[in-house]
């Protein structure tokens, strides 16, 4: 188990060093993160590299036992680079041009600093390709820009003419005889950005926005990829390249930029006054689901941040349920941003683990004592994953497509998912989130709840999967739009309709909420209510809206029906969580799914993380609550951590269990 | 009476169009507007026409029946022209130029752009303006863009010269010494326009601003002009000219564009999760004050919009009863838009009467009931059209002058003018909205919330109004400014104080509301607070502001008296809506208007319109809400949609009857 | 006492001057400012000047017996020279030239603009310096102009670099190394600003934005003395200089710029619905505090304002109160904007003293009342001052660093400013707000409520004053930033640490109020919650954090110590209003104030303002409640504005007693 922190040695006197790290080491960390943003120091003008002092940082994180990863520094442009080649800046859908004083404000189609950012990774690469300390490589940071400028655009522009080929089949795809929108020279597309003076009701092609967002994952994957071949052509092979992502963000498709990345890590910051265990745990899933591996943790907060309207802490605890949290949904290594702070400079605020005065804040005493808890959990984490049988589909295009056209502002696609997610990990299952042109052989169950754009690879797949009895359930706006973000000449759920037990007569969108009732439960249903229409006299209306005078009185909203070995359900509409979760619980007993966790349904508060290496599974469960709660397994269970044994354990206000079989932990011995 | 939909065949294969129409026909729909947006499809590359898929989609509905309304294509030119011409462009505040992509982009006052509108209507008036089946032209769509551009600055500059003449007369009228403004060049002269820099305490001079909105009525006239005499040269006269304007929309003075229309079209979508039946009733009498004929709703939803937050739909019944309540104000056509939704491009969640697939949606059903029941009562209502005896007075200079200077924010002119048309119409009468310049001969009663700005021809209009026994109700900050928006040197009602039963001694803003009581009713003050001094002892003080240790304390809030055969009544402030129909009530009587509907005062809910041809009265009653009511009335009705008669009949929820006396529809058979 | 108003003669007829000066005499002004905005009308063209009509006005107002005061009128540039020198005018953030249309639009750092505004005063002051009815002159108009034009960037650049010396200073003292941000050349360093493209996480440097605040302090500083200057080459000393500043505005330092000025004048306006009488008061005390002398009233509404969402306007009675308590903070001068309203411009709607008919609004006769008043007290004040033995340190640098990273947005420096100032001006004693480098002989009390940079003078002076005997009382998030804008490498509170009760262990945001209790009272934390380490055993704890799982569970939040003769206590949060009155009570005791007004804590609503000559006291007492109270004395008073004369007085809503001792008053007569 990898643990660590940011370290930023140049901003400190080297004689500084020497003690941080053995603070560091007393906390049982074991990796740093050095050189992410040192462009400034590590090439302080053009063409002339100083290495010296990264290589006198490594040896003394060496010497005392760290590994380390190194960051390459484009995240921050040092101030001659920006003067002397201003095309590097992005530029924003205004038209100005962004200036030194910040991070991050590239523009990633940039020739000039693909070739900056290609030549300084290499000089590192060839001066710490082999050192024995260095495991691994982090390109750049927290990919975010975006850029307006001409060159830009007419590499947009170029892209869809390989895309399309031709304009005539653009225009014929886009149906751009809408409003004359017929386009005779590629130069005429333009970029799909609100600017200071766009009017409260210019729209644009919900294609060409789609596209735009398409465009962004190209240029991060062409940026990223000239870093990684750089390092490649002089780092061995130990070393393994990543880049920390941002979670739930969709500038671009993650799929497609962690395609050329060893492994995925990840910054998890609490967006919110209070960490919410599930959104987060659907982050952690989202992430490992990027490449289905495990991933690491390489930020997160000590504490604090300095970015939200209130920074307040985390309580004393939250932060080791965290980690653990993290651990549980697959994370190998847990990293912290920062050590310490700069006295100057923009982040002074953020939480870190030293004082401005260099001695251990409140924190470092919780970090020290989670420290010692992986270094003894460590072993029997090794070589585990998480192995769910429900798998979750989720895909940037049609979260792309409905933020494009939400219809009713309140689809929120990522919040729909994290409300089908919930009821699941509710219930003690583990799940994964992925693509839905992953392989799928690993579920029984599969649960969809906005796969609004289908592309026929994936009806082949469902079909399959349900061919071989599996339980797929779609929710509403299913099968609506196609890859260029038309519509299906269908009604939904579109090409999925062979599968589906109804179909959608029509829409609605829900701007009070209405009561639904029926097998499947009894509640309110939100936002969104599709009006289903069974196909056929086997298919089983779960729920239905209530009589009221609107358009759906009486009509089905959720529906299931076998087919052949598997069963495909249809939700159309938004429910209210008991209702949701009432629904989930069913549709887990039809996949044929047991108790997902040794406890069965945790208590409220309590998620069950479950680790898997070969026969041997390990469960994390972490109350994320302040109530006290006894867990009650099948079968004698151990606390790795605390060392209490017995079929029944108590778990303490945010508090942790390491647990394994009795039985197993005794066979080890 | 015209009933059909916006159809736009250029986005399918022609093959598709025989469903389409023959889907139409059985709905009874006899009218399609077509060619509106077409630009690309009519002028695929510049001066080169193509007119031929026009002339066979006419051809097509001719067969089927259908009357054709041509729509110019000017609201959406193509990527050819404004790539080749880029100044057509409209510029926005912050200076920067529209692009392609969306719609309704173009600098208005722009003459090449005006060139090109006239040479694309010229090229189809020639082909089509004797063609048998086109009954009409609309102009455009939806006018709403400015530009900001130097060109139209120019153009502003040297329309202002040519109004007044001399910079010392404009900086006289404008007190331009103020701030030290004064204009010593034309060119010196700003746009009054909020950019992405502009302080927050930055203000534009209010007689600025108001010229400049003036001076966007100027250039729709102009821009408009170019395509309408373009098309005169070629139509034959029984082919009428509209456009389609949008209800409350403020860009423009609408009098003065319709001018120059042979009648007016508009566009009434629900701007609300609910429709308001005031609101939009208000809406319709606007529109049909332009030019005090009947109208056209050219476009109306077919149960949803895609632009709105949540785009919730109409209930089942709702479409029907907004198409009666628009024939009652006044509509000899109503059309939907639109009938299909190209499967891609912007507006592709837009209620339709089609689904994607080409069949009906549910809302197919309610307007094909509506079509039948049109194409029976067409006949009776055929000529009709409604005759008023209330007028309210709204003119846009007022508006404008009240919006610029709010002084409170809650002093919304336009929710004012509803807050007094309610009332009127509560009590069961029709109300015609009209410029204070229109002949008041039709009127006992003229109510004016709401005039801000006299001009000398409106005091002599209103001292003849008065003269020969009309009842005049004035409200707050009447009489205040002049036609340059400067103040009148008098305390308020200013040029009218001679027909006023009081002066007003001071104006408040009221941020909480004060007790009101008198013999008009008891009840709340809100928003502003006249303190009004009676001119006479003859004046009737109808309402007081308590005494609460303000500056109004026990002062008059509304008054009235008798000026020879006449009466003016001037009310200083806003009052909550039940003190507000308490004194509406009082004031129609002292006006000696009988009750306004058959049925006397009608039902919550109920709204009662009336159509009159000659001697004959046809009354459509429309239940808004959802309760059942009885409607008594003084003598024998027959409904003649449903067939019942008797002088008590029910109305549902969501109805709507068609009322004729019995004894002159025995007498009609 | 002076009372008058602002007077703009230049808008209407010279015919009209007489009677406006004979109204303003008849209610006892004996003041009138003109010429203020007057550019235009005095510099038609360049280099002609127009002085005549400015002397025929003062000798007007002179022959009716007013003083006269001067504006220079660069507040408001004519349309010729901005036309022929357009760089004058400043430019925002997003690169966007202002134009001609409303004021106060220059860019400070402009040379020529400099010139332009130094040359009109010149011309002026050459003229009238030696006018014996001219007592002083006004400098522009409430400064508050920011350009960010390439001029004035580069003056930033070149200002920085006299100021560092070198860049490797700068460098070092900014710790740009932090993201590469290092500067290679001065050209490099940005303007921190957010422009219409700046992401939301686009972050500038705390160093770089507090600099570009002092920046704006050297510009303001520079741009007025060019003015002073050209005025004092002319003026007589009799003749003396002013600006009418802000309030609490912050755009710059105001005891810089006023550093230069003969004495302050400020414009009080009302800014929410009602007024604050605490709030109004610190602001009345904050521009004492600029010059520590007494202040003018430059400007005040007579009612209401017009840029406010409602302007709702001050009750009857209430611009008197608010007159008498400017009075009581040390205004020497009281001044209404405006006499008249021009019938033409932008303030159309802004409260005036006459109406647009030129006859007096309802409030001249409360305004007629104030000037007998004034007229009869004025010489009992004339010469005395107020003479707090509290001081409340305030300082921009604090505010701003504070308002640049507030980490909780609810940390408001100057509401944190009026939570502390209330609760002492509620226990009956008047405050002064000085710089903390101020001379601090006056005081037995020093409040600091946010002391966040600290300077070393500064802990020299507060270790004096300590050491002397005072008591000083330091807020949260004390002494934790040096002069650039850095964390200092301590605890907290930094460099004051040896005069502290506590050290701060660490600091929390809170995001919910926390329960907090000890001996100083029992209430709510809000906000910030500082973890207090006592230093010695002998340290009194006053309040301690509650048990609630946090990290400050039970925890000190105030504390107390005796040091040598004086006592230091250290509060770590923001308190409910009741405990911090409850804090401050013993605060106060343990200061040894005795009861600060006559009447000692006075009752709710009512203020007790003192003004001192010499042995002579005199206490004004306002109620600014709507209940009438009784004011009960250690010995008898009078009340020289009512006649009444006792140990207890009443005193009605909205009402003023102007008090002496009844044995002091006998002494007089």
């Amino acid at each position: 188990m990898i643990y660590g922190c940011a370290w930023y040695p140049e901003h400190w006197p080297e004689s500084h060093w020497a003690q941080d790290l053995k603070l560091m080491r007393e906390a049982r960390m074991n990796m740093v993160r050095i050189a992410e943003f040192a462009w400034s120091s590590i090439e302080p003008e053009e063409g002339r590299y100083e290495l010296d002092w990264i290589e006198r940082a490594i040896e003394a994180a060496a010497a005392e036992g760290f590994a380390v990863v190194l960051g390459t520094p484009s995240a921050a442009p040092p101030a001659w680079l920006t003067e002397r080649y201003p095309d590097v800046f992005a530029v924003g859908p205004s038209g100005i041009r962004r200036k030194p004083g910040s991070r991050c404000a590239y523009a990633p189609a940039s020739a000039t600093y693909r070739r900056f950012g290609a030549a300084v990774a290499k000089a590192m690469a060839k001066r710490f390709g082999n050192h024995r300390s260095v495991i691994g490589w982090q390109i750049d940071n927290e990919y975010k820009s975006v850029s307006h400028d001409d060159d830009t655009r007419a590499q947009f522009q170029q892209w869809l003419a390989r895309k399309y080929g031709s304009l005539a089949e653009l225009n014929r795809r886009w149906c751009t005889v809408y409003w004359s929108q017929e386009f005779s020279a590629w130069t005429q597309i333009p970029l799909p950005v609100r600017t200071a003076d766009t009017f409260p009701d210019e729209h644009y092609h919900p294609a060409l926005q789609l596209e735009w967002k398409r465009f962004q994952s190209y240029l991060y994957r062409g940026f990223q990829a000239a870093q990684i071949d750089a390092i490649r052509a002089h780092a061995d092979a130990r070393q393994r390249v990543t880049h920390n992502f941002m979670g739930f963000f969709d500038l671009f498709d993650h799929y497609e930029v962690a395609a050329d990345l060893d492994f995925v890590s990840w910054d998890s910051y609490v967006p919110l006054s209070r960490p919410d265990p599930f959104a987060n745990g659907a982050s952690h899933d989202l992430m490992r689901g990027l490449k289905r591996r495990n991933f690491w943790l390489m930020e997160t907060q000590p504490g604090f941040v300095n970015w939200r309207p209130a920074n307040n802490t985390l309580d004393p605890g939250e932060v080791r349920t965290l980690a653990w949290h993290a651990i549980g949904h697959g994370a190998d290594a847990v990293a912290y941003w920062q050590w310490r702070s700069a006295l100057n400079s923009q982040e002074q605020y953020h939480g870190t683990i030293l004082a401005a005065d260099g001695t251990p804040r409140p924190i470092y005493s919780e970090l020290a004592a989670l420290g010692a808890e992986l270094e003894k959990i460590a072993p029997v984490l090794e070589g585990s994953d998480p192995q769910p049988s429900i798998g979750l589909l989720h895909s940037y295009d049609s979260r792309w497509a409905l933020d494009i056209q939400r219809h009713n502002q309140a689809f929120d696609p990522l919040l729909q998912m994290v409300e089908w997610y919930r009821p699941l990990r509710e219930l003690g299952h583990d799940v994964e989130i992925v693509h839905p042109d992953a392989a799928l052989d690993a579920f029984q169950l599969i649960v969809a709840p906005s796969l609004h754009i289908v592309e026929p690879s994936m009806v082949v797949a469902l079909h399959a999967f349900v061919a071989r009895g599996g339980h797929l359930v779609l929710g509403p706006r299913t099968g609506v739009k196609d890859v260029d973000n038309a519509l299906f000449p269908m009604r939904g759920p579109g090409p999925l309709g062979e599968l589906s037990p109804a179909r959608v007569v029509e829409f609605y969108v829900l701007d009070e909420t209405i009561a639904i009732q029926g097998s499947a439960g009894c509640g309110r249903a939100r936002i969104w209510a599709d009006w289903l229409e069974p196909v056929s006299a086997g298919a089983d209306v779960l729920l239905r809206y209530e009589q009221a005078g609107t358009w759906v009185d009486g009509k089905a909203a959720a529906i299931t029906h076998t087919l052949g070995k598997g069963r495909v359900t249809l939700l159309g509409t938004w429910l209210d969580h008991a209702t949701m979760l009432s629904l989930m619980r069913r549709v887990v007993g039809w996949s044929g799914l047991g108790a997902g966790s040794p406890c069965g349904e945790p208590p409220t508060g309590v998620e069950i993380c479950r680790r898997v290496k070969g026969a041997d599974e390990v469960w994390i469960a972490i109350n994320h609550g302040r109530e006290h709660h006894t867990l009650r397994f099948n079968e004698p269970m151990k606390d790795l951590l605390g060392g209490a044994q017995g079929a029944a354990l108590g778990l303490g206000a945010l508090s942790v269990l390491v647990l394994q079989r009795a039985a197993t932990f005794a066979h080890q011995l």
